[in-house]
Formats: C-alpha cells, sequence, structure tokens
C-alpha cells in the first residue's frame, strides 16, 4: 500500500505541530507538501521536514490525498469547498468555520462530495478523557447524573487573539462543548452561561470574557458544567468526572514530571504540563491515526461537521445567555 | 474555673452523637442532663453518659449553662425562644428554623436577650475545609474566581426523611449555602438552580428532586457551583475547591483506610468515609471547642443566626430559581 | 453483663491515653483505678477521669479485672508477675521485657496461670496496616517475594529516652520486627543491620544509632526490609509494602488534613500526621476492643507473649549484626 | 552547523528505537546509516526510516560523526575500539563490557583516542529521576541519610535472555548500581546482596535469581537499597526515594493513563505503564540530546566509562555477596 499524502495548509504554531507529527510518527502517511500565505514560513517548515512547499493552495491540494486546515477560522469554509470540490479529505481545525450558517455551507460540500472530513477536536483522542467515555458508554456508571468539565488555560493569550476567535465560548469552550457531547449521550437541549473579565478588565473593552461558568441541561435531566478560566497559574487545568447512578469516572491532570518533594512545610508535587502542545502530545497523535483509518476504512467520522456544528451552535447558545442573563433553549435541527 | 454545664434536647442520632463528646471528649464541659419527648430514649442515653434525663424541658434549662437544640425542625424557634428567655447559650442544629420568618423571630430573641448562639454549621470546623476557607482568606489564591462545592451522600434517606425536611435545597444544600458563605467573602447575589429526580422517582411525589446543580453569582463576579447527589456509591463525598488568580486550593476526600492494591487491572485504594458522622468526627468536636470559646470569651458568633438566616435564604431561592427555570435575585437583607 | 473492671499502671503519657480510652470510648468497660508510683501525677489523672488512684499496685489489682501496664520496660517482668498470680488479664506495653530471659520468665507466668495477656503491638490493629495483612492472608497478592516497613519518627527523642530504652532495634524498631511477623507468613532466619549515628553524633555517645536499615531474611525466602530514621522533618513516616507473584498491597501515610494549594510553585498538600498518638488514635481504640473480646471471648491472644519474644528475638539479633557487620542467623525456638 | 551523522550498529529492538529517534527527533543530528549482522533486518530498518544500511561496521564508521553501540554486549569492547581508532564518539548501550577487564581495555582506549563516549543510562535522563538528583545535589534534603531503589519489570523475559545476560545483577540491576552513584555522592564501600528464583524455579537452573534485595553502603554512612523483581502484575515499577536530615524526594509511577474509576468497592487508577520503551520514552530523547551536547560541546560525559565501570564492579560483588552470605567490601579504584 502507498503511503497516504497528506498536505498541511497553514504552518503557523498549529500546523507546524501537524507537519511534524505527519512527517514523523505515521508510517502510513507521507507529508507530501505544506503551503502558507507567509511563503518564507512555508519554506522554512518544508525544508526542516523534508518536504515541499507550493506556491498556490491549489498545487498543495494536487499533490496530495489529504489537506489538513490549519488557517484562521475565516478561511475555513472556502478551503473546504475546496477540497471538497477536488475530491480530497479534509482534517480541519476547529472550529469549522466562523458562525453557523458558514458550517452548514461547509456541512453541505462535504456531504456533497462525500469527501472524508474530520474536525481537530484532539481532546477525544486524549486516552485519560476516551477512558472515561469508554466507561460511561459502557455503562460502567450507570445512568449520568452529573458532569464536570473543567478547562482553565495557563495564561491569558495576547489581547489580538481574542479580538479575532469570537470570543472566549467560540475559541476555548467550543472543545468543551464538543466533549459534553462526546461524554455525553443525551443531546443538551438548554444553556446558561455566566462569567466576567476578572482576571484583566481589558478583554470586556473587547466584547470578551476571561472566566465563564456554563451548565447544559441535557434531555435525559443530566447536568453538565464547564468551569473556564483564561489564567491558571498552576498550569494547563483538563479536568473530566462523570457521576452516574453505579460510581464516577474522572480524568486527571498530568504533572509536569512526578517528582515529590516532602519537608516540614508539606508534601510538594509539580504543576501540571504548561498547554496543550505538551498535554495533548499523545491526542494529536492519535488524532491523526483515527483520520488516517477513518480515511481508509471508512465509517462514521471520529468528530463529524455535525459534531463541530454542534459544538458551535452551544457557543452560540453561551454568547445569547451569557447577554440576557437567562437560560436558553437549543432547537433541535 | 467550673466546668460549663451542657444539655441536650432532643437525644436522636445526632443529639446522641453531641452527648458523647460533651461528656467525654471537652474537659472544660459537663453533660449536665439531656431531655427526649420519648422518654426512655433519654434515659438511656443519661444511664450510658452517666448524667440524668429530665421530665420538662424546663428542668433542663434550668440545670445548665448552655442548651444544645437537636430536635426536629419545627420545634426550634420555641426552644430558642425558651432558651433566651432563661438566658442560656444554644447550639442550635441547623436549620435555625422552618422558615425565614420564624429564622427572624429568632434572631431577634436571641439579640434582645444577649445569649450567646452558634449554629451547629459543622463542616466549618473540619481541618481540611478550614484550611480552604484560611488559604482564600490570606489571600493566598489571589482574588476568587470561581469555587466549587461537591456534596453527595452515599445513598438516599427514607423517604419520610425527605417528607419533613423541606426538601433538598434546605435538608442537604443548606450545608453547601454555609459553605459558599464561609469560603467567599463576597455576598451571593443570585441564585440559578437546576435538578430533577434522577435517581428515585418516588421522590418527584414527594415534591422533591434527588440530583442538583446551583450556580451562586456573588457580588465581586465570583461564581461558586453546588453539586448535590442524594447517592455515590463510592461513599460520602466532599470536596471544595476555590480557583483564583494566583492559584488555587481544594479539600479532597477522606478514605476508609490507607490500604492500596496494585495489580494487573489497576491500583486499587478504599472507598470513601460512608457519612458524616465518620467523616466529620473532628469537625463536631471542634465545633464544639469552638462553641465553648465562644460562650467563655464572646465576640462574633463563629456561625451566627445571620448566617444560618443567610443559607436559609439561599435554600428557598434555590427552590423558586428551580420552579421558575430562571434565576432568581436575592435582595439584600 | 457487668462492664469490665480495668486499671492502668503507669500514667505518663501512654498511660494516660489509654486511661481516657478505657474511661470514654470502651462502653464495656469500666476504669477502676489508676496507679503511678507519682502519686500525685496518679492523683491527678484519677480526678480528671472520675476514677480513682491507689496507694499501691496491689491495691489497684484487687479492684480490677485487667491492668495495662504502662510503667518503665525493667518493671514490667515482676508487674506481670504479680497479675499472673492474681489471675487478672494483662496489656502490657511493649517490649514485654528488658531482655529474651526475662520475657521467658513472663511467659513462663503467663502461660502457668493461664492470664489472658496481650502485648500493646497497637501497629496491628490499624486499619491501613491491617488490610494489608488481610489482603496477604486472603492471598491476594500471591506468594510474598519483598516486603518494606517504613518508620520514622518525626524527631528525636531527648538523649535521656535513648538511655534506658535498649537503643534504637529494641526501643524503635521492635514495632517494625513485630509488623514483620505480622504481615509475613514465614518465620524470619536471617537478620542483616546497618545503621549509624548520622543524625546526632551525640546518640553514639550513648552507644546508639539514629539511622538503620534491617533486612529480614523469611525461611521461604521472602526478604523483608525496615528504614528507620529517628527524625523526618515531614511527619511520621509510617508505610507497608508487600509484593507478592499476584500484585503488591501497600499502606500510605495520612496527612494532617485534605487540604491542597495549587499555584506556580507546584501542588502542595500537608505534611504528615505529627506523630504516634495522632496517626494510631483508631488504632489504639481497636487495640482495646480487640483485648477485651480476648477476654471474654478467649482464642488466641490478638499479640502474644511469643510475638513479643519473637520481635525481642529480632532486635538482639539486629543489634549483634550490626556489631559484627555480618548477617546472624536466627535459632528457632 | 552541519548536522551529525549518527550511525547504528545493531538494530534489534532498543537499536531501531535509538534509529527511530535520531530519524526523527533530533534536528541536529542525521540518520547516516544502519548496521546489522542480520543484514536484511538492517535493509528494513534502512527502508523505513529513510537512510542506508551498509555492508560492513567499517564502512558504516566511515559515513558518520558518531555510532551508537547497541549490539550483543560481547562484541562491545571490540566495536569501541574500532570507533576509537577511528576517532567517532561513541553512545555504548549497557554494560559497557562483560567483565571488569573488558570495560578497563575499552577506558583505555576511549582514553587513549580521547574520543567523545557515554553510556545508554537512560534513567539518568528521565525528568523525574532527574529532579530527584538535582534536589539531592542541591542540599535540598540535606545530608542524605537513607534511599531506596524501587525496579521491577512487568514480566520475566525468556529464558535465553537471562542465560546471555550475566544474571539479574548486571542485566537489570545494573541500571540501580548506575542510579545509586548518580544519586548519592558518596561512594558505595560495600554491598550486601540476597535474593532467590522465587518466581520462576526454571531460573535457578540458568545460575540466576529472579527476585533480589541490595544493600549499599556508602563512605559517608548512607545506606541504598534496590529492590528487584522481575515480575511486578501491575506494570514497570520505577520508583526512587531519598530521605536526608531535612526531607525526602521521590520519583514516583506512571500510570497508563489519568482515569480514575469511584464504585462501591473504592476508587480505581490505571496500572503503570508497561515497559521501558514506554515509560523511558522521553529519557531516551534527552539521553540523545544530551549526548549530541556532550560531543559538540565537550566537558565530562553525562554518564562516562569510569560510570560504566563502577555499575559493573557493583554487579560483580552483588553476585560475590549472594554467594557468600555475607558483605562484600568495594576496593577503591
Amino acid at each position: 500500500m502507498n503511503a497516504i499524502r497528506v498536505g498541511i495548509v497553514g504552518v503557523g504554531r498549529i500546523g507546524r505541530m501537524h507537519a511534524g507529527i505527519v512527517a514523523h510518527q505515521l508510517p502510513q502517511a507521507e507529508l507530501a507538501g505544506v503551503y502558507d500565505v507567509a511563503s518564507s514560513v512555508a519554506d522554512d517548515v518544508a525544508a526542516s521536514l523534508g518536504t515541499v512547499s507550493t506556491v498556490t493552495v491549489d498545487d498543495l491540494i494536487d499533490r496530495v490525498d489529504a489537506v489538513a486546515i490549519c488557517t484562521a477560522t475565516d478561511t475555513h469554509l472556502a478551503l473546504i469547498e475546496q477540497c471538497a470540490r477536488a475530491g480530497k479529505a479534509v482534517l480541519c481545525e476547529k472550529p469549522v468555520a466562523s458562525t453557523i450558517a458558514d458550517i452548514d455551507l461547509a456541512a453541505a460540500a462535504v456531504d456533497a462530495s462525500g469527501i472524508p472530513f474530520m474536525v481537530g477536536f484532539n481532546r477525544r483522542f486524549d486516552p485519560s478523557h476516551q477512558a472515561v467515555r469508554d466507561a460511561v458508554m459502557a455503562g460502567t456508571v450507570g445512568r449520568t447524573l452529573l458532569a464536570h468539565i473543567v478547562s482553565r488555560d495557563p495564561a491569558p493569550p495576547p489581547l489580538e487573539y481574542i479580538r479575532g476567535g469570537g470570543g472566549l465560548f467560540l475559541d476555548m469552550t467550543i472543545h468543551d462543548f464538543d466533549m459534553a457531547g462526546y461524554l455525553i449521550p443525551s443531546p443538551v437541549i438548554r444553556v446558561m452561561a455566566q462569567g466576567g473579565a476578572l482576571i484583566d478588565p481589558r478583554v470586556a473593552g473587547e466584547g470578551d470574557i476571561d472566566v465563564a461558568l456554563t451548565v447544559l441541561t441535557h434531555a435525559d435531566g443530566t447536568i453538565t458544567t464547564i468551569d473556564n478560566s483564561r489564567q491558571a497559574p498552576y498550569g494547563y487545568d483538563q479536568r473530566l468526572e462523570v457521576l452516574g447512578t453505579l460510581g464516577m469516572v474522572q480524568s486527571e491532570n498530568v504533572r509536569i514530571n512526578q517528582s515529590r518533594i516532602s519537608d516540614a512545610a508539606g508534601v510538594h508535587t509539580q504543576p501540571l504540563q504548561n498547554f496543550f502542545i505538551e498535554r495533548y502530545t499523545e491526542a494529536y497523535l492519535r488524532e491523526w491515526q483515527a483520520f488516517l483509518t477513518h480515511l481508509t476504512e471508512g465509517g462514521p467520522s471520529p468528530a463529524s461537521v455535525a459534531d463541530g456544528r454542534a459544538a458551535a451552535v452551544l457557543g452560540e447558545a453561551a454568547w445569547a445567555s451569557l447577554r440576557a442573563g437567562m437560560p436558553v433553549d437549543i432547537s433541535p435541527r
């Protein structure tokens, strides 16, 4: 079997990481090229990974079997449509597109073309998080009652980042909205969101918040909370918990290392791993393995356009709820 | 110094526990008598603890310096007023009274008489929980952002218990409402409560729920969640967490014992301590020490009528919010 | 049934603790008197616990069904013989006597009289340690291979204490020698001990050491290590571990409380419980319950003279091994 | 700067892992070729990693700046001498050679040629273990008193493996002997080893053991124990602990993932990572980074021939001690 030829569009931080995984860690794939609007950046990445950089996106798409879209969100829809027309598989970084309307257009393009498509919801592929889902799906905890998702970044991003991404519920909580759907089988029917610019008042000037607490009500009565903070001085805090009638399953944090000092002041362990690149190293690799398997074996997407849409719907509902100071019902699609 | 003479009114499970503490673990106090409407129960307790049982409450009040009220909630107000008239100090089990109006009457009686008065909010005196509050008050975690209280009973009470206690928000969450005020300096201004009869549908017939998620919004923007379940098969789950701008402080659970087995299936530790008598043994003792210190040294009550009222106000607001499906504002007193 | 009348001989720190347990926490027993060579100490203890102090040991023995011997080690043999003659049950603090020869005399007195007798090996009754033994005995870990006992005091005792107690292997490791016999079914056949005065050089002048590592070889090949230090700045370190062919079972430490702070420097929990009174509170109570059960129901002693002898034999062998720099064989009795 | 050209001699399991690291994870190095006596194996590895396989070792050495020796131990000396003659740097898998005499010849060749040389003591580069050493060297725990190394494989190797490697103290404990020297600054002056064929009696027929407990006495009185078992059903158990006068520092195990289930039977976490490839992934990468830094910047080797010799000396002393049933003194070199 020939290796699957993969191209990366957009080789900023996350794109470069994806390119490295394809180049080095996936025997069944080959990094066939990269593209970036900043052509010198693309050239550097290509040189360091032993591949080529292309002058246009079309050139890249021509050379490959699958494209990873790692560009700014507002370019996603056009790129997805371009790949769909060319019949090339797509792994698209979250969120799928900037608005629900655009996501629906992306879904239409994917559906019409029949291309394999997966959203880059990396956390679904983290072994600890996946073990939580597996336990829930296997009935280990019984009927689900309460779920908690804690998702805190170590330090706030630059203000410019906040500006472009649709605000906390779309640039950050989007992962947690997807996780809620991934963990709890029953669909979300209501969203109540609260929060504020409690860490850095300047984010209020950008129309954003930096601390949020969102409550999701599922159709079967299960309640999920999402705790978000753009700052956690002890590291990247990523926890899950599901209580059911038979027990509880959790995914705990990962520390920088496993050393431990005991002295007269107490017992001291290390801070948490700093951020997503370190914390989700294995998840990103497993995400690629899942994508390649989906591409060769078919079946339902491990993270479909519909999943991406569902997360975005919750993100928009959260903003609406925050502004109204009231719960917002989710209309079934 | 003479020992402080203490009398216990009501020697059911919790009253008997209090009587045992006074009899055996407090050198500065003396169990001077017990009273119960079931006189044979009072006689038994008195005999086993080397004290007397009295025929009337008045007799008991006459004999003592301080009274612990451990009877059914609907008798609290009359007993508090009786003790106030007699000028005897009161340690009253939570809740202070059945309604806010009655609590206000109790407060008036306490204020008019000037008697030392403390509500039995035992969890305030748990060393782990208190360390969380101390860290918050000392500024160790900086400005508070998010707080979580998990409070789950091991198994549901009999349906009759549910009937009498005002429902989950008043018989169970009342402790957590108090804990929220104890931990977070800024007052609660809004309550949003959700929940259902998810474990045992029969409690719906009693007008009650068995799972709840309550969100408290504090005046400074801090958000506190309270997670309640009447059933947690792994034991009595009692956790606190406060995130601030400088860090996080938590109070973790206590297991039955510290043994641990590692085998091919994984690493296995023990379930949590079963219920409040075991989990809060030390807290109850420290509650009594705090009460006796308050009684002899004066100063603000470690858990005042106002604290008891504040918790009850949140409990009523939670019921109102649940019924309305909307957040409910708390009017400042 | 009448309460079992208990007397305490010697009410220093440990004796006072025993007296308090009998007075307050054992419904089936009654503290019938105390004796101490320092009569004013005995008077104080008696007054605070509502019992009498006697002028002579004989007076005490006359008044009671069972005697707890909590005096200096060199008085144990005479007291045991006195109780044996009077036919009174004995709970004797460790070690049973100062020499193997004296222990044999004590054993002879106990055997001849048929009195119930138990050594105060409190750690056998710790729920966590007992769970380790139970797992070993139940075959949960399979055939035992390696065992580790860590037993470190928080801070060195006064030099005078060291002088009187037979040195580290007899005043401190004696508990661990007993624990080795309690945990591992196969008898010890060889002892290799090492150590030195590494913390405080002055203890060398007393002929003692403050750090030791002892290796016990059991008849079936299982190897047990005992790690002792008279100083552990982070608290009283008491751990067990047994590896077998099917798995491992451990008893872990207990922290002062369960609070935990996470900040930029890491995750910080509390120091360990300070010393034996705090760490083994529950063990001491369960030791008394086991003694009273043995006294009323008969059967093999939960901690017999033979057990006390076995521990002392290992203590003497450890000293011999340390001095010789060689392993020492244990001759079967 | 040109990339450092690296060649791998021997591409069995461990050699292939090294080749993969060089090919993919070290930007400053280039995998310039591989060699194996089984030429088809070398061809396969070369093809999959995009490099060449050479017909002879000489050919490989000619093409490269540095050689990783990953062949059977009895070929190490000749290969080291060959590299030394050619002036090529060497990263040699442990042990350096089969006997102390051969190690001395290897040391002579290295010293005479001045080539950079490093032993593949991967555990030195594990972040958790290194944090333990750093704490000891920084004086965080004060003067060292007691150290413990637990090193247990998940399951016994095939009997053939046992045959060739010099037995447990040389094929397994060699890592722990090196770790003892790495952690504790004071040299080892005495070795006392015990053990047996307790898991699989057939290993006794090979002159080997499968369980061992080794005690090392350091010149300053510090005592180190090494606990080895060829079988630990719960996974690859790799722990360190150093007690000093100021505190304790430990390196704890790593579980397969961080999920946790709580039910009526207790709280269950995952088994440990299975074996060295998984457990020490990061350590192997950091070992290569240290080797390349040593190669370009000079200075003392991060794991010198002398370190390799010291570990082998302890291994031979352990066998001598086990056979004699006595401690064995280590003569200073």
